[in-house]
């Protein structure tokens, strides 16, 4: 599927990280929470539209982010949704949340108000941990 | 699991229809749209500590009650998540929304301002249709 493309909006709100997989890794902007969005390459705008098989395994791809969030950013609880009411290309959301957090206990979606960036090395940071631990792949077209 | 037992709080918020294999099926009281919730019969809360055979048996019956709204219900677009920052029980939001419904394009949780009432026909239409349908099965200490 070469001719798949990253939702404009999405890019706009988010760091590319990598690939999976199935699924395109990007990390919301915004740094007060990490908040990891995986974007599947299909056409299929609905993840319950997706055949079992590939479902389950962009949902594998998806728990590989949460546990890498628990075991290596300090979060416990995880928050996960497919939406897509503004960004109809499918894309799933998994953020890291704890007691306390800037938006504990509302949902992110719409909710959060602190914004903080992400340091070029923080990001970098992050980038290399998902390589190391979960064998996130980097895009040559996008270092 | 006979020591299973449904979150107070949920069965506050919602109508309880029945059960599929692994999970109850309530329905949030809230009509002014088809706001589902699952609860598998697990200790586990978080969606991505369930081993990848459960959660995908799980995801299962989300995709079937998705596929309900969607045929039965008229509501094209589906919004998925599990959350739990305030009920800490495992349970799966599956919410049927389309262009125009009172929250568009907002995602439900914590925004929806408008509230109604199920009546009792139409509650047990919904219930009859799951049973029909979707092998919903009625508990008998609920009838």
């Amino acid at each position: 599927m070469s001719e798949f493309a990253i939702d404009p909006q999405l890019l706009a709100d988010c760091h590319r990280l990598g690939r999976f997989d199935l699924c395109h890794v990007l990390l919301n902007s915004n740094a007060s929470l990490p908040w990891f969005i995986l974007v599947p390459e299909t056409a299929v705008t609905e993840l319950f539209d997706l055949p079992d098989t590939p479902r389950t395994a962009v949902l594998h791809e998806a728990a590989v982010v949460a546990q890498f969030i628990k075991n290596h950013l300090g979060y416990q609880k995880i928050n996960f949704a497919a939406i897509g009411n503004i960004v109809p290309q499918l894309h799933l959301h998994i953020v890291g949340r704890k007691l306390g957090d800037p938006c504990w206990p509302a949902p992110v979606w719409g909710k959060i108000i602190e914004s903080q960036e992400y340091s070029g090395q923080r990001l970098e940071g992050i980038r290399e941990l998902l390589v190391r631990q979960c064998s996130l792949k980097i895009e040559l077209d996008n270092p």
